[in-house]
């Protein structure tokens, strides 16, 4: 049943081959000076990289991320570049060709070669692939000749100039991102030698029966000259044992195979099972046998749905009956999955220099922090192929978003011809990993402040690319999606006075896919962006606001002074302010990602915004400084993500002496396991005095299912201590153990 | 802009060509005869019709409407049957084809011709066009074998049959229709012969750019041996003056021609303009300038768009924050237009023996009726072409369902190819209409009953199949859509007790697209359906039941004699109880209808549950009986849905007397004009009995706006009437009068 459904959407295959063997080139990018019109500068350029930082580099600019050294790259942005590498001819064989291969150019751009135009391309995600062969001389020069940054036209300098291009919005300026909007060559580029018969493309997809016991795989292959050549294909199994072979039919230079597996081993993430992962191999030989080219890859077996969320059906009740809710519910393998993790941000603001080391450290950090789903948002960049390589090693679910962000896209020709190309490139590039869990339009289209709907062009045409060259993957149009949650981004609501606790429990959503808790940067960091004599006391106008503390979005976000003031106190000096502010942030995060697991399993997911950083803020709703630095919350989140844990239900932050205090005990389990009966003991502590709250006896808690406990309370002693902690103990399980600050109000 | 827009996304043409000279065929159905397996019986044939009413014919059953007579019908669900026509081969000149065409049979069949089987299809809304010319001998003989009806595997007999297959649902049995599934030639069928040198297909497609001065006119053609040929292309006003004249180019037998139109009259509903059409001719001649064909057709210049609902943007506020609704304002060359009217169901349960008479009838009772849309309901057929060339020519907007509803229709590779051939041919025939103002991917399919939702296969395809056939009319995936509402279906609520005044004050949605008052039929309608002597008093479990006066959807639908009487005492006969019934459906009518547009301009739309019916029911929601006899209710719609009235906010029906009586007032305003100042005056009446309840001087009430009113309270004096009217009369337009009924409680 679903192996046909890809011939009646009709299937387009494809896939990028990396290089071989590939060739360096030398790189320089010149300009015309800023302050001498008409004198135009060299600079020699990184590749892959930023136009901006080789000439950062060459101007002798400070590090962008200092002070307001950012506003020395605002010219950049209406100037035109021009890469330049001279190469000598290397030495071929007969028949053989020479390719020139770019994974990503950023954005507008032409390719000439000794003097002939070659390409001229709108969009950053689409890669190149030129035979430079017919035009090579002795000495040859490469000219990629990059346009201006698209900006729509007559809007005020922000991401609503974004509107009109596939280029991410972020770096037009956002309420944690500076404007320094990169261009140029930002992944992978070289020279390849192709034998005379050799592949251009490998397509490898499958799909599975629906009780899991077939996978079904189409091995597809395009190329030039391979009449007299054999395409053998294998498939091994994480041991290295080959599970499968065969040779592909060959017809007019393209191949096909297609092949069964019975039984595949499946890919899980990485806290429900092994994200196991087959490995292929293709090979191109000629007639004697001889080996022209291998290819390899990977396969991870796995099916994943949008399901209903628990109990949604039931919903809304009464006349005139709206629609139900669309389904947010993740399901993988046939099994619903409670999805723990965070909004993933660009981590440079140069896309060219992310590299796979650090990817991995992030990565990394998402594993421990019990994350399983990273939600790469809209307004950023679609990673570079490594990024998904690692979530698929490590079993993270990947929700990837096309570049559209907080703006109305608009339908024109234009505009959804370079949309519909960025997007047949990335769905084509992706699809194949079993991390991607599902596509997303883009970012909050849906609202107000975007005021695109579901008539939009953009979000139609991207739909329908999906159900076209990747079916079996789920598509939303945005997120948040009718029933989704996007917020609150505070502790407390400047206009309510609501805090978190009391929003969360009001709160009835499918998936809490974006909620933020700002928390300011470490001092370490703050000293090295803001400079000595601006950094305490903070101010709105200086760098701290450049750097996101004032002013960025309402209110005093991020750093929110006032407020961290209002429950603690005057901070007499930076290192307290921090410490204090660091606090709150844990404490909001670890109430919003709990009572989200509280609401499981009508609610589904819990992601908070955001992860990471692309440059170091001096306050943000991150978990992570830049560049992979765990802030304090890191450790509150990774807790209340832990599979299973005590957990309690908390009403407030402030608490008076001599009031009754309550809070309600619940045991949280994500694991596809039961848990034994067992005890909850409950004590407040401050330092060594200790208050005993009670127990609770539960009984046997069914795998991903959560325990209800009872509400316990308890009139709070006075005290002398500023505030005092909850602790929650699993007696035999001092990992499922929980803790919660409150303060004594004066 | 547009123009472009075409081309990104692909354009594909047809449009069937009718028959210029057709032939007549006598056909015959043989069946098996019911009660004696393998004896083979032949009946007359009509074509088209229904082999229900060929066969009942024969056997000479009564009339299918009376009484429990449907159920002899059941047999013939799982036969298979065969059509049979015998033709002496016509004369023809040589190179002349011999064509047979069917616009539609219903539902699976193969077609054979002397012998040979031509095609087998599944699917009735996709014409079939088999040449017969090489295999004619001087007797011919055509046989439609018809297979028996689909029904989706183990489950029970109704609706939930209908969902593997694009077969309406709507005849396996539906709160208002029987248990009755027609199959056979449903739509005009016929042999033509056709010239050497023909047309096959012919396109006329616009885009009309932002401001609405130009018309961009393809114009497309696919036929057979046109080298030598010319193809002359003419449009005329509705005057006949010709306005734009061309010849197509050729290539391949296929032909081409790009126009232009300045300045087009725009074609508009009826309420807001005039439905102008324009007449286009296509000619084709050979070379000596000979005419061999010519095909005509209308245009109608309008653009349609589905834009936010006003104040919508607004919602939802506070954090965590979903999406905005969907929007649902419809836009009419740049107005936005307030849509009245109702849900449309097969006229006929045999959609074979439904006529344009018949379509032009109920047509016109909705002109009468100020309906500007009809909501051409997924449960039921597709219509036939007069109708939507009707509503081109009426001004009346068509919202076009697809064939699913209330089921969840599977991803099965079957059921997608079939709906992927069936959608094709809707929209290839239907977008040519200036009446089309809408798609809809069917009935009610996000909702706990169905069970589909956005992620469905089948919505996702017609979603990037209307994308691709027709971008420019607005595509919702089913209805309601998030702030849309159903309902409700009944006067008063069975379980919270609340009245339609209550249920309808507290609603806050964009468009009420179904919403009902059951009403029961007339007398001399119920003679003829029920047998005389289970007349009086109704009961369930006989002919009332089976014509939906009992247990047909919750509680006593539709009859509701307990509510009724509840209302207005125990009837003591059948006109008695049938005058109170219809009293009620129209008050409650009337309360929905002039709330809903109270609501405006955050609500849009305003469409009954529903119009008409396909059979004489003995109570329904409908406001017209089968075949086309208004019910009471109808003419309160008609007044309710004036472009121009004064309106009174009331609270309940029935009240005590000395009760202090309440209303608020308002003067609605549809119409593109702005109303001068005036005074509405109201008063309550009982028989002579007169209360004045005081008067509003009104101010200008804007183009397209509603004003509201003040609150008008007394005293109820103890009259001894059963009830009394609420009378208002605005000073010099006796045309905007409104009058509300009220009960005296006792």
């Amino acid at each position: 049943m679903y192996r046909s459904l890809l011939i009646i959407i009709g299937f387009v295959f494809l896939g990028n081959l990396v290089a071989q063997d590939p060739l360096e080139l030398n790189w320089t990018v010149s300009y015309e000076d800023e302050n001498a019109p008409g004198n135009l500068l060299i600079a020699e350029a990184t590749v892959p990289g930023a136009i901006q930082l080789d000439i950062a580099k060459n101007e002798g600019y400070g590090p962008y991320y200092y002070g307001e050294n950012w506003k020395d790259y605002l010219w950049m942005e209406d100037r035109e570049f021009v890469y330049v590498s001279n190469f000598i001819k290397p030495s071929m064989k007969e028949g053989e060709r020479l390719v020139f291969r770019s994974l990503g150019i950023d954005y507008e751009f032409e390719i000439i070669f000794n003097g002939k135009k070659l390409l001229s391309q709108e969009g950053m995600f689409t890669p190149v692939r030129l035979d430079l062969t017919n035009l090579l001389w002795v000495n040859n020069e490469l000219r990629i000749r990059v346009f201006p940054i698209p900006k729509k036209d007559s809007e005020s300098a922000d991401r609503n100039q974004a509107a009109a291009s596939v280029k991410p919005a972020v770096s037009y300026g956002w309420d944690w991102h500076p404007r320094l909007v990169p261009s140029g060559i930002w992944d992978d580029t070289w020279l390849e030698i192709l034998p005379e018969s050799h592949l251009d493309e490998v397509s490898v997809q499958y799909t599975l029966n629906e009780d899991l016991t077939k996978a079904f795989i189409r091995v597809e292959t395009a190329g030039k000259n391979l009449t007299a050549c054999n395409i053998s294909w294998s498939l091994a199994d994480s041991s290295g044992s080959k599970v499968d072979m065969g040779y592909l039919k060959s017809y007019n230079d393209k191949g096909v195979l297609l092949t069964e597996l019975v039984n595949p081993e499946l890919w899980w993430p990485h806290d429900h099972g092994e994200p196991y992962l087959y490995t292929y191999t293709l090979e191109l030989a000629d007639q004697s046998g001889l080996t022209l080219q291998t290819y390899g890859g990977h396969l991870g077996f796995r099916m994943v749905k949008l399901v209903m969320n628990e109990g949604a059906w039931a919903e809304p009740k009464g006349f005139p009956k709206t629609r139900s809710v669309a389904p947010i519910q993740l399901e993988i393998n046939g099994l619903k999955i409670f999805c723990k993790g965070s909004n993933w941000v660009n981590p440079e603001i140069f896309p060219g220099i992310i590299s796979k080391e650090r990817y991995e450290e992030l990565l990394d950090l998402a594993l421990e922090a019990n994350f399983n789903m990273l939600r790469v948002w809209g307004g950023g960049i679609v990673n570079k192929e490594s990024f998904y390589d690692l979530c698929d090693r490590k079993g993270i679910l990947v929700w990837q978003e096309f570049p559209l962000a907080c703006n109305n896209y608009k339908s024109t020709q234009e505009y959804l011809m370079v949309l519909k190309q960025e997007a047949e490139s990335i769905v084509k590039r992706i699809r194949f990993h079993p991390s991607l869990a599902m596509w997303s339009g883009g970012n909050e289209l849906f609202n107000a402040w975007s005021g695109m709907t579901d008539q939009s062009f953009a979000i139609r045409l991207l739909n329908a690319l999906c159900l076209e060259l990747d079916p079996y993957t789920p598509f939303i149009s945005t997120s948040p999606l009718m029933g989704m949650g996007h917020g609150h981004y505070v502790f407390r609501d400047q206009e309510t006075g609501d805090e978190v606790y009391e929003t969360m429990m009001r709160a009835h959503n499918t998936a809490y896919t974006e909620f933020g808790m700002p928390g300011p940067s470490p001092v370490e960091i703050l000293e090295t962006i803001i400079p000595e004599e601006e950094l305490w006391p903070p101010q709105a106008g200086t760098s701290w606001e450049s750097h996101h503390a004032y002013n960025a979005w309402v209110g005093d976000t991020w750093l929110m002074k006032d407020m961290i003031e209002d429950y603690f106190g005057r901070a007499t000096h930076l290192e307290e302010l921090v410490e204090m502010g660091q606090l709150l942030q844990s404490e909001g995060y670890k109430a919003i990602y709990e009572e989200a697991r509280r609401q499981k399993p009508y609610c589904s997911m819990a992601l908070n915004w955001c992860y990471n950083e692309p440059w170091p803020t001096a306050a943000n709703n991150s978990i992570i400084n830049w560049p992979s630095l765990p802030k304090p919350a890191f450790y509150a989140v990774r807790d209340a993500c832990r599979p299973v844990l005590a957990s309690a239900r908390n009403y407030k932050l402030t608490w008076r002496r001599d009031e009754p205090f309550s809070t309600q005990l619940w045991i949280l389990n994500d694991r596809y396991q039961t848990l034994e009966s067992g005890v909850v003991k409950a004590t407040l502590i401050a330092g060594k005095k200790v208050l005993d709250l009670g127990s609770w006896e539960f009984g046997r808690v069914e795998s991903n299912s959560n325990l209800e406990g009872p509400v316990l309370k308890a009139i709070l002693p006075r005290w002398k201590s500023d505030g005092f902690i909850l602790h929650l103990e699993v007696l035999g399980h001092p990992e499922y153990r929980s803790e919660y600050m409150f303060l004594f109000s004066d």
